[in-house]
């Protein structure tokens, strides 16, 4: 899918926090030598056409060239007209599958140390349809759209990624005991592709069933595979057990593109103060560099961050060091070998 | 709303483990000269003139008598036609407010101890209005439902609860960044009560943020309140926090009756064993009590159940000690005072 040689990959910056921590990672990704060429585009609300606000032509345009991006935090004017950028370009680019990989890491001192679970989220539908409806004065529905077909390519991502990355079991999570229609056409499509990875171990599980269990043993979890809400939730929960949004990776991916992000916020009050910490941008661009299948590189650039992690030096402030931004990747730097 | 002297409570001792938990209660309340004479009743499904399973109508009687139940776990057969009798009960007695406290016990280890929260969950709609479609081969749709009366009355029961428990806050639960009318139609009626009771702190907050915040820090949050299907989710997540379902209690209220209940399963495999752990059945019966303004006596059981947990001895196998039920029930006993 890829050319080998250099890859040229979309790179949107994002707002607040976000160039401060894409500069680190470009400067981490130079000093690497890995062979990517980004093609810098902002992404901010334009007005089109149709008077609604969307992203910008130009970052289409560079999405759709190189069919594959990183990303750090977008912000989203409040008001009436405007809807989530991040969502916008999910959608834009039929991004279906959302991995979330939640991994314990050594330095980073959490209750919990026995995580390393990935979270495969449906990305296009669900409750995430969009469909609302105030049917009298006071009473609103809200539509909650399962597809076969969506659901087949999602599950079907998520026994392959399991098999790809030698993991050993697959839960379906849902709420067919409630949504016997929705949740059980998803799981009906879970059974029927789990019958195709016989080497992948099969579970069905209640989603309150699951979030009991995993604060209380996440070892008892592997890959995980939901509906799109859930999966907004799960992901999150799983990243409050290894440290929270500013340690955990993200990738959209599609059949024709895959954008990598970090899922925090643009955290306005500390941009451009050289505090930011750039740990969820540069582990999903890390994602991005297996999913390029440059995987030698990943483990380096990874390798330098763990140790850095580990070391517990220059660590920014949310993470309990007095390490500035560029002291930070500066350590991360030196430990490339 | 009840009456002084002896109350008159309806019993559903349940399946499995069900009438052991209940007898141990029996037992404890009596030893403890409670006032409460029990009208049991038993609630298996029975095919009604429609020809769906439902609840038998002695059961149905007995509460709209009583006003007030306590209730052990059911099993629902599995199969068409039927559907979740907890579920019926909530519905056909209207029982609005789903009260579900969690709080980290001395005795009880886990990896938290400052847990302290009250989950409210609405409990007639929302995700749970068992409206479903399959619109074309492949295509399915469940439809949220969330109205401005239910949602007021529950944000109100939430406030109302925060202020007769001297709790501090209450934090409203939702996704109205991505559920704009419905999520936020619930929000809205949260915002108007909130103006109501100014004695009591208010916040917004979404429900993946909550998720990830409520693993890392939960004494961040007091009270909760949120619609149907998140409030089963975060109910569950907290009840892990602090051991399990078997040490968290359940109130279903309603404006004319309430049922009380324990949430967790009816463990067929340990049943008529003297094996099973009453905690859960014995701290919502407390909880009933305290609906019951029989204060004094809910304390009194109360304590005596908290000094066993905290002593640690005679505790049931799911709690790490080797008592059997009955010695368990003892030794509550034994600590009346
Ligand atoms: C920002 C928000 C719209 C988004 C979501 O709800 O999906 C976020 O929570 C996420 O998980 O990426
Ligand atoms: C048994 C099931 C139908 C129920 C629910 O989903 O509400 C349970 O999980 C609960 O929380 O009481």
């Amino acid at each position: 899918q890829y050319s080998t040689g250099v890859r040229r990959v979309t790179l949107i910056p994002g707002h607040g926090i976000g160039p401060e921590i894409t500069v680190a990672v470009q400067k981490i990704f130079e000093a690497a030598k890995v062979p990517i060429e980004w093609d810098e585009v902002d992404v901010t609300a334009v007005r089109g056409p149709d008077g609604k606000f969307g992203i910008p032509q130009k970052a289409i345009d560079s999405v759709n060239a190189n069919k594959i991006g990183l990303k750090g935090p977008l912000m989203t004017p409040v008001g009436k007209g405007y809807r989530s950028l991040n969502l916008a370009l999910r959608k834009e680019f039929d991004l279906y599958a959302n991995v979330r990989p939640c991994k314990s890491l050594e330095g980073i001192k959490t209750l919990y140390d026995n995580v390393d679970v990935v979270t495969i989220r449906e990305n296009t539908e669900g409750e995430y349809s969009g469909i609302e409806h105030e049917i009298v004065d006071g009473v609103v529905q809200s539509i909650k759209l399962i597809t076969e077909e969506a659901s087949k390519r999602v599950a079907e991502f998520a026994f392959q990624f399991a098999r790809d990355n030698k993991r050993k079991k697959v839960t379906a999570v849902h709420k067919a005991n409630i949504m016997r229609m929705s949740d059980g056409l998803f799981l009906r499509c879970c059974r029927e592709l789990a019958t195709k990875y016989p080497d992948i171990r099969f579970e069905e599980r209640y989603l309150d069933t699951v979030c009991l269990n995993m604060v209380q043993d996440p070892s008892k979890f592997d890959v995980l595979v939901m509906p799109n809400l859930y999966g907004d939730i799960m992901s999150d929960m799983c990243s409050g057990l290894v440290g929270g949004l500013g340690l955990t990776p993200s990738g959209n991916i599609g059949k024709n593109g895959a954008l990598f992000e970090s899922v925090h916020g643009t955290a306005p009050d500390i941009a451009g103060k050289d505090m930011a910490n750039p740990t969820a941008l540069l582990l999903s661009a890390i994602m991005m560099l297996r999913h390029l299948q440059l995987n030698e590189h990943a483990d380096r650039v990874q390798n330098a961050c763990y140790t850095v992690l580990r070391e517990g030096k220059s660590l920014t402030g949310d993470l309990g060091g007095t390490g500035k931004c560029s002291e930070y990747t500066n350590a991360i730097i030196s430990k490339l070998n």
